[in-house]
């Protein structure tokens, strides 16, 4: 099965990054889910950075791993940043398959999601 | 019905804005949607702010407004800016239900609406 990256900004206050965490614990233990692994990463500000946590992923014996990147906006870290880090993790791990999906602003199935959590 | 605000941050990029404006209009045309008015707000640096976009629902005639903060973490503008913008409205329209959701980071339908995003 495929692992899972949640990939966020990262923030100077711990609590926000620690809602990244907890929200990666919080899709792990979603039932039913179909993931070997499930983390959160950071851009900045924040450990583990993108590198460290698919490197972790990897070291677990992920082949197979989605990289989430957990942004609203499709700026700068979602077009060119995250991308670079994971080309990057990818050019050193041939063995391993990093996809990428769309930003979380971006997920054709946001706004249905949204109905479900504004009702 | 109820009416639905997405409140967004706001940003300098245009490009950022619009994201959100398609994507109050992506969540409008969800088939089976139950909110007769669906629009989007900007807490600053874009229009409509919040006050405007209350105001503007209520001009069409809504009387239950669901704000829903499309914020990743609970900072200070979660936690403080939008709820007194709210009261603001709230306090000046006493006819206007205005009905504050969870922000978008800690909604518990996230981490299962994650799963469906990423695969």
């Amino acid at each position: 099965m495929p692992s899972l990256l949640i990939i966020a900004h990262g923030s100077r206050r711990a609590a926000s990054n620690d809602e990244v965490r907890a929200l990666a614990d919080a899709v792990r233990a979603q039932p039913g889910q179909a993931y070997d692994h499930v983390e959160a990463a950071f851009l900045e500000l924040a450990e583990p950075g993108i590198p460290e946590g698919l490197t972790d992923l990897a070291a677990k014996g992920a082949t197979d791993i989605v990289a989430f990147p957990y942004f609203l906006a499709a700026g700068t870290h979602v077009a060119q940043d995250i991308p670079e880090a994971i080309a990057e993790f990818a050019a050193r791990h041939p063995g391993v398959r990093v996809r990428l999906a769309q930003h979380l602003g971006a997920s054709a199935a946001l706004p249905a999601a949204i109905l479900g959590m504004a009702a």
